[in-house]
């Protein structure tokens, strides 16, 4: 698969020192690139949204694990112990929703430990090398792991594809999202790499506008045909017959094909299912929680009433005394969803439970 | 009933030639009465909605006609015909989508036309003054047919709810779009007014957050529970059985019963289906246009893309080259709604049809 963009949202430097990431806060206006260096640094990127999307959010915590580890001074392997689970828990509830962070940083823990336990009798100095350099490749190892996913989930997406169609995406699932190419974008560029010409409508995603800032951005910089609308825009082109598939990122699928996305993607697949447009959940296995039975057991995030209130880069525009009620996500029922695509193959919702034995 | 508030949204002034309007692009930040003298002035607060909802434009465009023909210097009759006719059919495409609009309009040219049948000799100086009298009072009748239908439709509405139940409402239908108390808000007042402590959910309703800026402005004005959401929030709120109902304006029903309203109205209705929560549309019967067989044939007017690219008071937020796709309007499908509530009595949509005879 052809690469899209000459970088990538989120990067480690060569000396693992740093954390690079493209600031999507300030996306389409500007596109800048910071270099983090404090566990405060990725754990503000993160709860500010100037990093977002489940897998890259999974992939920036593991680079600031890294980053910090081989930052602190130290001499005591203990010292660095306690500093890297001081991190560890303080990334851990920068994002309740994503269970990518939560699976990312315990892979990270695991690591630690296995890196300690396959030392022996190493000197204390070495020892810290040791896991330092453990903690850098794992965390570049679920980045890789990453970039083969989409690889692999744009493959499939693809296969799902018919030349000129027409695609609603809800919110950003694309290559900023992600390490490269994007769960439910990938299969767009590739599309668009063999010809296919797809048609993509990107609803605008309020009240953070991921669609209209980052995915219309991330589509027209492709020079894919991308028209946004606003969230509520879109039953009216499915009942003119526009779409033909509908196609959503997600941040957590439950054990029962219940799935958690961004705000709005269960009221677009409910009008979808109205219209008989099949829903398609793009969904990496690090996003899948067996251990959560429905979508009724998923902690919702609820964000702070001014992103609702006060436009994004503008003045505000509801009277001061309204309440707000802001969630961040919402649940797909399990029936609503035509299939649910991992890179190991796409699933009807109900067999999700039988992963189990896959992972 | 009692009034809600110390001012109408449209009102003609005593000489009848000022049109005086609450400038809605302003609100919430801004009350602002702008006195309007000439057609031109009348069209563009149409067009750039310093006056909406339905009945408002149509209360807005009788009285900007008697307001022109008031000030217009002459001693022909027939050159204030020609004017007359001018103008009316200027303001006649303002908007496309509301029917009340040219409902308004040509019931003043009947009036136009009744008023010189009825002169017999008189002069032509005399003759002008019964006309621009005939006019001014035929405008004035419209707005307070309109106030009553509101006071009707309310209690047709309030008889609906019971206490403490959640409504979920899209873009305004209240005080602001109509003469005084609103149609589908007009209910609310009153459950509150009779101490049933309504709570209200308000779709901002994107793009021009009439549901953020007039809405929870009117609501919260007048001390009634309001919550603002997005119009992506709406199904999470109906999966949790926080709505009891939801109500909404119109701005033209077709016999079969499809509604056209606000974009968005569409998407609640499907969602609220799924989660069989009632959908009441009201409609003054003067919405209700017989001669248009389904929603199919309502043309639904375009807006321009800088609505979804820049933010209400704000700087762009898409990406300059993207396509938009903004209509202000989308038809609800019949089989959605539960009843449309007119200040003749709810009926089903099916019964539409049946009013030919009540007109």
């Amino acid at each position: 698969m052809k690469s899209v963009f000459p970088y990538d949202s989120v990067e480690l430097s060569p000396s693992g020192r740093e954390v690079i990431i493209l600031d999507q806060s300030q996306l389409p206006n500007q596109e800048r690139f910071l270099h983090l260096t404090t566990a405060e640094q990725i754990f503000y990127s993160i709860t500010r949204m100037k990093v977002r999307g489940a897998p890259a959010i999974g992939i920036a915590a593991a680079f600031g694990l890294a980053m910090c580890v081989n930052r602190y001074r130290t001499r005591s392997l203990q010292a660095l112990e306690k500093e890297f689970l001081r991190v560890k828990h303080y990334l851990y509830i920068s994002r309740p929703t994503a269970v990518n962070l939560m699976w990312a940083l315990d892979r990270m823990e695991r690591c630690f430990y296995a890196a300690i336990q396959s030392l022996g009798d190493a000197d204390e100095r070495h020892a810290i090398e040791v896991v330092r350099n453990a903690l850098t490749a794992e965390a570049r190892a679920i980045k890789l792991e990453d970039v083969e996913m989409c690889e692999a989930i744009s493959e499939l997406g693809f296969s799902l594809l018919r030349p000129g169609c027409g695609i609603l995406t809800h919110c950003n699932a694309g290559h900023l999202a992600v390490s490269r190419y994007g769960t439910a974008l990938g299969p767009i560029y590739l599309a668009q790499q063999q010809g296919y010409s797809p048609r993509v409508y990107c609803d605008e995603t309020r009240p953070l506008l991921q669609g209209a800032r980052l995915t219309a951005y991330e589509l027209t910089k492709a020079g894919i045909d991308t028209t946004l609308i606003c969230d509520n825009m879109a039953a009216t082109l499915m009942s003119q017959g526009k779409i033909d598939y509908v196609f959503v990122g997600c941040d957590r699928v439950a054990a029962n094909g219940d799935v958690a996305n961004k705000i709005g993607t269960s009221s677009v697949a409910i009008v979808a299912k109205y219209y008989k447009v099949p829903l398609y959940v793009f969904a990496p296995t690090s996003t899948i929680d067996l251990d959560c039975r429905s979508g009724a057991e998923i902690i919702i995030e609820e964000r702070p009433a001014f992103e609702v209130t006060d436009m994004y880069y503008s003045k505000r525009m509801a009277p001061k005394d309204v309440r707000v009620y802001n969630p961040a996500f919402d649940v797909t029922p399990a029936s609503l969803i035509a299939g649910i695509v991992t890179e190991k193959g796409i699933l009807k919702p109900r067999e999700i439970k039988n992963l189990r034995r896959v992972k």
